[in-house]
Parts: C-alpha cells; sequence; structure tokens
C-alpha cells in the first residue's frame, strides 16, 4: 500500500475542520497509508521584522524536514508550484507510485510558508489555487484531492 | 452595507461543512448583509445520457436565475473562469462595490455545474482553482474568500 506523510506545519483548532479532516482520512485508509504529522507553528508578536520572518520559517521549515526520509518524494504545497486539473493530477500521481518505490511526503506550510531549505529539498511543487487559502483549509482541500485522485486512478464514480 | 446573494446548487450534508458555514458568515455580518440561498440539485441516476445531463443542468440554471434581480451583479463560480490571486480579487471587488450599487449575486453550481442560461447572464466569472473541488467545499472556500477580501479592503490583519 502506498505510503503517504502529510507533514503540517501548524494545527487545526477548529472542530468542523478537524472532523472533516477525520472523515477523508477515513475514506482514505481504502487507497494509502496516511500519517498526518503536525510541525508547531511558531507564533508571530510581529509580521514587520522581515529577518526574523524568514529566521522563524526557516526554523520551522528545518523541524519538517526531520519527517522527511533521505529517499522520500517530497511534494510541497505551494503558491509557486504547477497548477494541476484534477484529472493531470491523478495520472501523474498515477505515474510516480507506479515508477516509485519510495515514501510520499507532502508538506502544507504555516502561516508564514515554507522555509528555503524545503523548497531545496522538494520534488514538486504543487499550486492549489492562485488564491491564498488558510493553511488549514488547504489541509482540507488535500485530503479531498488525494481521495479524488484514487477514485479517478481506480474508475470510481465520484460525482461532487 | 453591501448586499451579497450567494445562490448554492445542492446542500450541504455534512454537520462539519454546516458548521465552517456557520462560522464564517458570522464573521461576514461585520462587512456585508449576505443571504444564502440553496437551489434543489436534481438527483442523477445515470451519467450516461448526455442530453438528459444538459437539461437537468440547465433546469438548474432557471431555478437559480429565479433569484438573480434584473439589475443585480451576478458572478458565477466557475473552472473555465477568470483565475486571480486575493489581492487582485479584493481589489477588483472593491472596484466593483465602488461603482455598482446594484446586488451582487454569486452563483456556485451543483455537481453537474452551470446551465447554459446562467452562463449567458453571468456579468463575471471566477475560477478558484484548475482542480475540481466539491460545490460544497467551493462554498467554505468562497465564504473564506470573501472575508479575506473584507479583510485586506478594510487593511485589516489576517494572517492564515
Amino acid at each position: 500500500m502506498i505510503k503517504i506523510n502529510i507533514i503540517c506545519i501548524g494545527n487545526l483548532k477548529e472542530k468542523y475542520l478537524k472532523d472533516a479532516q477525520e472523515e477523508y482520512l477515513k475514506r482514505l485508509t481504502r487507497y494509502a497509508s496516511i500519517k498526518l504529522i503536525e510541525v508547531n507553528e511558531a507564533k508571530i508578536l510581529s509580521f514587520d521584522n522581515a529577518a526574523l520572518i524568514e529566521k522563524t520559517k526557516e526554523n520551522e521549515a528545518v523541524n519538517a524536514l526531520k519527517f522527511v526520509k533521505k529517499d522520500d518524494y517530497l511534494v510541497l504545497m505551494d503558491l509557486h508550484g504547477k497548477e494541476l486539473s484534477s484529472e493531470d493530477l491523478a495520472k501523474g500521481f498515477s505515474n510516480l507510485v507506479s515508477t516509485n518505490t519510495r515514501d510520499i511526503d507532502i508538506v502544507i506550510g504555516g502561516t508564514l510558508g515554507l522555509g528555503e531549505s524545503l523548497l531545496k529539498r522538494s520534488n514538486y511543487r504543487i499550486c492549489l489555487s492562485k488564491l491564498t487559502f488558510p493553511h488549514q483549509i488547504t489541509r482540507i482541500i488535500l485530503l479531498e484531492q488525494l481521495y479524488r485522485i484514487f477514485k479517478i486512478n481506480n474508475n470510481e464514480s465520484y460525482h461532487h
């Protein structure tokens, strides 16, 4: 079974997001072994100090990378990544898992975004939207897309 | 206060989505008078009959258009619409409300998408993402983006 580690910088506060996450994780158990890892997000008291922001973001990146093994295929959810249709994403995912036996790690950055060392280590970057979403909602969108991808790749109907 | 009617084809089933909707509608009361309208989504027993699908989609469109007044500015959430950043969306929205005193209607199609008469009547079409999202999640994303837009346009901090 495909192993996917979803590494999230920051956690979910709202119950409705936790419930949504739980629902999709449950649905996904049929298709993949998914491990969800939460890395602490730094508390930012001021967004005015750019150097401090960069340093904090990089600290978060280093903490996230502790969960990325040497041979893992690392995907980032990144506003500057590639935009794909769900069908193309499903196709790319299918190619990846058929040619690759490594674990797949997917990182969702926190409020600050993705630190430099994550960008450098990454194998692929996906842009969900030109719009900025809260990372908490990005997590739910990612889980739903993963579910959609497995449905597409298994020729199972999914009309929502 | 700006009047926005969000016209949704189909309803929310999951409690976590209803809770998310309620939360954002509550947050938005400070900025706009938002009315959420649900139009029945047709039950589709088979997706094989293209003519029937088109007819059903058009019926849904006609039902949605009953809530669109003659002078309303009609926005569609549409996979084939324009992709914008949150900042550009905020700017466009700000321009719209400063030059326009009409109500704004935003339609989210159902599982089948948007019927022809909705496309014809529309003033603007926005694409959230090249990815296909369930219309229920699109509704939450839209509410969050509206909230984000008001925060941006009021120079209020919003780091999520």
